[in-house]
């Protein structure tokens, strides 16, 4: 079955704040080669029969509507090895 | 400056609610191409300098001690392109 993965970003220019709570706790666990972190989110979808590219249009389509917020996330769309 | 990202997911045997919910909204929604969704987080860590095995290995271990519960959750840490 194939396995789309869509991985869901802060924008560059949006504040993360639990990326920087990560950072901070890095640093102060002596942890001084990372520079900065960023979190976000990462949805695998197992999809049904063939990736056809209507699918993977499906896909594209519910990764903007629903797993994302365009107007302070990105977005990109994989696909994964058949499982 | 190298990026490293860490993806954690909860487990296969471990209910996940979150994913759930996204997919019960895209059965009502009408999407029905898909059979299962699992969601989990990414992190993208900046590298100072160079990627040295240590610094991977310090990923590593804040992979495995801090941004994920080895009880539930499975990770994978791999290098980007660099930036």
């Amino acid at each position: 079955m194939p396995r789309v993965v869509v991985d869901v970003m802060l924008k560059p220019e949006i504040l993360d704040p639990q990326g920087k709570a990560v950072h901070g706790a890095l640093f102060r666990l002596g942890f001084e080669g990372v520079v900065d972190v960023r979190q976000g989110k990462r949805f695998e979808l197992e999809v049904e029969g063939e990736l056809t590219p209507d699918r993977l249009a499906d896909v594209r389509r519910i990764a903007e509507t629903l797993l994302s917020n365009p107007v302070i996330e990105d977005f990109a769309v994989r696909v994964e090895a058949e499982a």
